[in-house]
């Protein structure tokens, strides 16, 4: 398989009207993972709301193999044609790395056909991730557990299709858990949810985190693009008779 | 559990313009299909896409427990707010049938999150539907597998979710295959795609068709109908101390 | 459905040794299960290791629709052409409820093909059972979630292949989670693995831990039980050309 | 991920008895295989039932990344002990690739849980390969389908577990339908298992069939081999004050 290429998709707001977050993320929440995907060697480029066409151009997303996204505040702001757009390119086969309180995005509820509800609370709680399917490829090189000491909660009943494969569920010390790392196959193309990333914690600094997300860019790039047909198959492979 | 109430969608267009299907379904297709569940003790109506609301108001999907779906030249006509209304409804635990060319309603596609397309041809072939799980309730006092001498085919890649469950798989006399009978929860819904049903076929005066579509309703009706709860958890469940 | 006819298994060792369990459960753990069970209707019997058979003989297996096992201290006594006779029940239709520390009791290993293993601590902590697909039907009338004051822990990695439906995952107190309510099909066969009842802990009195063995017998009690056949199928369905 | 090392196990009987088996392969099934797989720059070994301890000593197996499998006349030779050892590794992480008649070997059966019975013919009839999860890494670079002129027929229902991912169904021309690819996983081990391959039809030669083994061979491929840990986690991770 050729290198990846990745377009790291980021609101950008909160950065630019919350003091707390642009403390943390002065250069925005994408650029510590686009830096971390180019540091691995991955073809890494990075698009944002405020961009025209929120930077989702048919071009962008023709040479896009594997896009993450995270969004929060402005989920309204997403265009609706932009999220067809990007639809039919996840079912056409590029993957698709929904990060956080991307949960709530239009393009994710569209693609699950459910609400993507959930229990949170901002507490400043320990996170601790288990890996409960240790086979997987997006858990390669991990420990039986990633611990964060500081996160958001976000606890079930999380409204998503029973996820193709469950790789992760967090505890959380307030009491809750959560199917945190979720893969789904969608037309040609992967999806892959994964939990943490408040925007007022220094999740996305995390290597282990950034390695989850790098190994669901691995795990999520197709190995072609294309189209389901629809055909009218006019002229049958066997003779029918009856 | 209390007897579940079935409300039979029906289009309703194709018995009203094509002579080739009233004379197949003098009343509709709903009858047949509803005339059976009726025998079998269900409490059944019907709801027609030409009523007002589609037959599917408010008051309506508040007493339906599994609601199925037949639909395919007026796919368009059915209006975005009452297919928002029904995925609301199937969400909060309302079960739903899909039926044939229902593959490509706005219902289907919505909770699905993928085109629903598929290879066809009309041809009047046989077709063979084969149980691969014969241990589910919707394989309940079937045979090893159903034939019908003449259907339309449907073949794969039939771009769906891969199912939760696969409960059948249909042979081809013209060489496809197809997998006919397949289960998904959404929310707390449960959602059961039966392939056969073509309009020019009697297909639904089948005895062993219907029992399928009774199985699948008994199997969709829902144990509870609520909503999943969206909740700040302010007040953790245990004490916080990170 | 007929009323499903339960036998519940229990290893009955623990409580003629140690008597902190007998204080627990002076009649065996078996007694409230199989009680509570009667008083839902069910027509239930019991069976233990000690019994000829392990009373598990082809007669009381060919009227057993569901059945539940509790095994812990003795898996290793449990005979070798016995456990071969549940596993061919089970998958010609059978339901079995493995409850507990049956995880590493030979009939599930022998059905699941894994190991069973996790990790473990007897330290008398909180356990909080979530519910994360709440339209299952062994969801059927529970809260949100389920809180035993005192559990023995289990954690993951849970050996087991990954379930067919993931109905529950724990909460402990000292910081693991663990997928507490799985369920698998083997054949026509539905199994279900339950977390909770350490045999030092009152749990197989509480309502809710009872209600839920309840649901999953219902969930489990097959349409019908009947072998997968073997066949060489010398003629042909349709003419062979080729 | 380096380079797959793979050891290509054959039973290696038939065709030392029947001629009609060595005329299609004068240098065993296992052969062709092997040779493609190395041509496609894998590090392949192979291993046969004859060999002291069937080839598959611990030395071999601890070098093995992935095992491919045919057997079908002499399953009842394969030592208790070695499949034993085996299944050990594949829970430990090495993939599994099941060849045809091996859906009934005692390691696929041990693995699985369940008999593997099928229905089949040999009738040297026509066998169309559909591939329904076009998006799978093991169809990478496939048609829509691969057609085979001869091979004998295998019909559902296929006793297995339903496959985690299911890749491929297969027409018969003689009317059967019967899961082709399929996916497992167990412990941290990838299993995958390929319907064609009678010994008397030369399908290891086809380079679309020899394709799809080396693209499960690539899926299988580990990670990382280690075993899950049972561990008694005696001082907890978090204070316990319930």
């Amino acid at each position: 398989m050729a290198t990846p290429r990745v377009t790291v998709w980021h609101e950008y707001r909160h950065e630019k009207t919350h003091k707390e977050v642009s403390d943390v993320y002065p250069e925005g929440m994408h650029t510590p993972i686009a830096k971390y995907l180019r540091e691995q060697g991955l073809d890494v480029k990075t698009a944002t709301l405020d961009e025209p066409e929120h930077g989702l151009t048919e071009a962008v997303l023709a040479e896009t193999d594997v896009l993450t996204w995270w969004g929060h505040m402005a989920h309204g702001d997403v265009k609706d044609e932009i999220v067809t757009r990007v639809q039919q390119r996840v079912l056409d086969g590029m993957g698709l790395i929904v990060l956080h309180s991307g949960h709530h995005s239009k393009i994710f509820k569209k693609l699950m056909g459910t609400t993507g509800n959930l229990k949170w609370r901002e507490a400043n709680e320990k996170e601790r991730i288990w890996i409960v399917d240790p086979g997987h490829p997006i858990a390669e090189g991990l420990n039986e557990y990633i611990e964060l000491p500081h996160e958001e909660m976000y606890g079930e009943r999380f409204d998503v299709p029973a996820p193709d494969e469950l790789v992760m569920v967090s505890w959380f010390e307030g009491g809750e858990i959560f199917r945190s790392g979720c893969c789904w196959t969608r037309g040609r193309g992967r999806i892959f949810y994964f939990r943490p990333g408040h925007e007022t914690f220094p999740t996305y600094f995390n290597p282990e985190i950034l390695k989850v997300i790098y190994n669901g860019v691995r795990w999520a790039a197709p190995h072609a693009i294309k189209p389901t047909p629809v055909v009218n198959v006019k002229v049958p492979l066997e003779t029918i008779r009856s």
